[in-house]
């Protein structure tokens, strides 16, 4: 049986303190430390399987629409509107004309909404580890998802003891992540689950804050949730083929309350289906010159994920809040270093 | 005798082609490797010698002043007016507080000047390798600093013989930098020497760019300039206190044409004397509230450097400008991805 991580709420949840006082706290350092191992412990992984690093660009013509609720950033560019990156997204596709299997750990942006500081799961500023692979199936990127989780769950449990009992996190509750198989539930499955409990969750959209945490509660190992309705994400998730409407995608949930901490597809990249599902979802082709300019002369088809590092952090660390996983976290909406 | 690396404007140079065209090119793909190369050299110098890799903010309320006329971007968080990051600096000086020895590898975005889209070494948007040490003085950052260009430069020297031969760069330009000590001349020197070559460069300010290209081309070996006037850079670098008027500051130079890829400082840390130098640099403290806070409080004192990894990219590759060093390049003035 596995071990259920310490609740994340078993502390009391703060805002974060003035950089002097975050910064100078053991706890912070050992949050940091533990950070660090998860960045050597996921290079190590994906450099041993092939994976070549890069560096995407933070500012752009264009950049992921798809993200939930929140608010792109622009800058002024030579006179021309540019956008701060929301996820390496096109970036990563187009990437792959240099290279078969990349990935990049960059910062991303995103003005969540106000209601988001209280969820103790969304900054305004944070790291994705994106990761993609061309010619790969859904399948393949689960299984490279699972096998980098858990290699970094494996390696902080070995390394950052000292940290973990400092910060009062169970290294058994790490152990449980590593050494178990991550199991797998439809998007419908997971909607049922949570009306069964009563919770409101509708099959045609986005699982909600509050049904992901339940799930994630309810939980006692990590999750695979496939098989999202096409409305619910981005143009770049592909479409499946045989089940019209029904997304080749996925997002792994942790148990314990830290929810989601990855979101995955295979990638839409034929020229013509992405100028559909762009227009399907409300976006200007227009917009996205250069990426379908790419596309036109063709994108290879692709498989990918991307991992959101102080989330990760947080639920490997067992802190009650991803601030602490920033040293100068940004809370949606509030002023700060 | 040293060997003078392969000169930089041997080739011709060119505007990037288009992202398609620019990734799927075999010396595209060889340069990459060699930043990575570059990259993974870095990571495990610094490691070895104690320092924490940290994640910098790539927006904040208010950023680095100091670089060389180029335009600062501003973003609108959430009502507030805010700025992409110049450099690390404010946040390099924050983090001692939690660690005495740190490096941040980041995007940093400057709209540098439109003529600078012909210097071959400006990109409006690239990375930087920023290294900060507490309590040290110049004479030990710019020891590490060589140490570590001169572990980078025999890294790839030893395991990028492949990528270096296809770029038609030679390996024993790349030995000639690892093998030997560099140099050290004062600004006052190196203005000296322009001058009695008849080209203008005032002891009173920056050196200029084509008066550090003549430099860079005259020498045999990577030489540090040291000791420049006041007000050539920003607020943060430290003033000579037995010699008012001259920073405790420095540049990296390299041979071949390549010119500055580092500049560093002992850092100005005190509140009173950041105060002054705020205001003598034109700049109003009271935008800079969360590092005055802080530095109230106290900042260690501290000397570090920023490296342009793009920079010494071109120069390990040999490459004749500095944007074939980027996935996504920027040209500075120039719409593309």
């Amino acid at each position: 049986m596995t071990t259920v991580p310490a609740s994340p709420t078993a502390r009391t949840t703060t805002v974060p303190p003035p950089p002097l006082e975050h910064l100078r706290s053991p706890a912070t350092r050992a949050v940091l430390r533990i950070q660090q191992c998860i960045l050597t412990a996921t290079r190590e992984l994906l450099s041993r399987e092939g994976f070549m690093e890069m560096l995407p660009p933070v500012i752009g013509p264009v950049t992921d629409p798809g993200a939930r609720g929140a608010k792109q950033v622009d800058v002024d560019y030579y006179g021309h509107r540019y956008k701060l990156m929301t996820s390496g997204i096109l970036y990563k596709q187009a990437s792959l004309l240099a290279f078969d299997k990349i990935f990049n750990i960059a910062p991303n942006v995103r003005l969540e909404p106000l209601e988001t500081a209280t969820t103790h799961r969304h900054l305004a500023e944070f790291h994705q580890i994106d990761v993609e692979v061309a010619c790969a199936t859904r399948e393949d990127v689960t299984a490279l998802a699972e096998r980098l989780i858990r290699h970094v769950f494996a390696a902080c449990a070995g390394g950052m003891r000292e940290e973990l009992a400092l910060l009062g996190q169970d290294v058994d509750a790490l152990r449980a992540v590593a050494d178990h198989d991550f199991e797998t539930v439809s998007h419908r499955e997971a909607a049922e689950r949570l009306q069964a409990m009563n919770h409101p969750q509708s099959y045609d959209a986005e699982l909600n804050w509050v049904g992901e945490e339940i799930l994630s509660r309810e939980s006692t190992r990590p999750f695979f949730v496939v098989d999202y309705p096409k409305g619910s994400r981005g143009f770049y998730d592909r479409e499946s083929r045989t089940t019209p409407g029904v997304l080749r995608n996925f997002d792994l949930i942790l148990p314990g309350g830290y929810g989601e901490i990855i979101s995955g597809s295979e990638r839409e990249h034929e020229y013509t289906r992405l100028i559909t599902r762009m227009r399907e979802t409300g976006e200007n082709p227009s917009k996205y010159r250069w990426y379908l300019d790419v596309a036109r002369e063709g994108i290879p088809a692709s498989a990918g994920f991307g991992i959101g590092l102080e989330r990760l952090t947080r639920a490997v660390a067992g802190l009650d809040a991803v601030w602490r996983a920033s040293s100068f976290p940004k809370i949606p909406g509030v002023i700060s270093a």
